[in-house]
């Protein structure tokens, strides 16, 4: 099938080249430069440290997307998406599937008229190395629900992943999205401020004692019902990937804006109107956004 | 008059060196080796980046401490103080000015049978260089109080300090510690934490929310009567030490155990004492205690 991809970040190269093995792709970047480079080079990936075999996509700007691919995947973080909305809502015609991190970008997907809505939650790990490599370094699995519509398209592209990039279709897509907002919320911040890898959060006695008690505070605020689950599913995840920084760990040290606002922000505005005390929520939220501030500040 | 001072770190170099300029000086430190390196070089003091004229004083390792000066200041971190106390106690005669952070030694204090006990809280800033040499980096004063007893010999001392080194006598020992404790809880972990010069932690505006917030729970598990002046005398010392690096700052830096259990963990046991909420002086307590704990791992 015809598939457009929006963004030319790690995630969108990422999506590029492994769908791409077989289906006809587009990719849409925010620059002509980026685009000049895709198809000048075609896509690289490295994997496990070693380069795969190029592949070759269809690479433009943004502004030339037209809505006419039979699913369009948008892979921008969720800080661009309120600028990119407006047109998405006018182009889209078919199914369109969407991969933010957080929670709070979902209020802007019932404004859409096109018939089928997706999400997305990503748990490969991938670094953009230049604008036409990408770095797949976690491989783990994207798992994907219906917000609206049918899930015909969805079951096509599980069926037809391409063996080292799977895809699961989850039946509830509030549960998949809040379970990755939590393990964010917790396991981000802490990350990037105490300077650890995400095992240290369990394997230090002191932080984890941290760790539990900004799980618990999430875990109020967002009213989950069945809280061990979702603390087995942080402490799995934090397992698996002890020995990585996570993406905002590695945001911070590179001076880059992270996506706080779509993860302790979208917390603690909802702890906010529900009138619920969320102390933690809220420092470690000031801590990342002073974090960015003191880079915009140098 | 003959002065003892127990403990051979930056705190103790610094007071032996001035107070030998006007008073004969014996210091006792940990090691024989310091012991015998200060005998053999005299007490260095660097100013500003400048070499001053070296002083002798006479060191010995603490063993041979009699407790027969005039007065006794006991220049040790509040953790170093608890394997001492037995000692000092046994031997103590005259009267004893105890310099360490915090208020958790001071029920220690009321042990002692002397008749004089004074406590002190240091506003300079310091740095041993080497066994026999200080740096005295921040220019402060000496602020001392009456535990027990009478006032007669803190008036002396205060009287005959050297130009360059000022003591104060204060009436109210309590306020006095307290004032630095709340200094002490806000800045230096914060510091420490967030890996900032004292002055960003106002100077940032996130920063600076999170220095609001810890700082209204140190003045509620402490019921300070009143909250604006203490508020007013820790935005002083930000200001006036923007430019520093925080003690436990520079404390987890180079990998030494702080004095976080003095600070914060004396408040996070006084707010369990009286059942206050401390999410912040609990979340920072662990923060710290998890860095020291990487360097014990390492």
């Amino acid at each position: 099938m015809k598939i457009g991809i929006i963004g030319g970040g790690s995630i969108g190269l990422l999506f590029s080249y492994y769908l791409s093995l077989r289906n006809e792709v587009s990719i849409y970047t925010r620059t002509q430069d980026q685009a000049d480079l895709i198809n000048e080079h075609g896509l690289h990936l490295v994997k496990g440290g070693i380069e795969q075999a190029p592949v070759l996509v269809t690479a433009a700007p943004i502004q030339e997307w037209s809505g006419n691919e039979d699913l369009t995947v948008v892979a921008v973080k969720q800080y661009q998406l309120a600028d990119l909305i407006t047109e998405i809502k006018v182009k889209a015609k078919g199914p369109i599937l969407f991969l933010q991190n957080g929670y709070g970008h979902i209020k802007l997907l019932s404004e859409l008229a096109t018939t089928e809505v997706y999400v997305g939650s990503i748990e490969h790990g991938a670094v953009r190395e230049n604008g036409y490599t990408v770095q797949h370094n976690g491989i783990g699995v994207t798992r994907t629900a219906v917000f609206k519509g049918e899930a015909g398209l969805l079951r096509e592209i599980t069926t037809n992943a391409p063996s080292g990039f799977p895809f699961f279709l989850e039946s509830d897509f509030k549960e998949m999205l809040i379970k990755k907002l939590v393990v964010n919320s917790v396991i981000n911040p802490l990350t990037a401020i105490l300077k650890v890898k995400n095992g240290e959060l369990i394997h230090n006695p002191f932080f984890f004692e941290i760790f539990k008690q900004l799980f618990q505070e999430c875990a109020h605020v967002l009213e989950l019902p069945n809280q061990e689950q979702y603390f087995q599913n942080l402490m799995t995840v934090c397992e698996k990937t002890a020995n990585n920084h996570s993406s905002m760990y590695k945001d911070i040290e590179n001076g880059r804006q992270t996506e706080i606002d779509a993860i302790l922000g979208y917390l603690l505005e909802l702890s906010r109107s529900k009138n619920i005390k969320a102390p933690l929520i809220h420092n470690y939220y000031q801590c990342i956004k002073g974090k960015e501030h003191e880079r915009e500040g140098a």
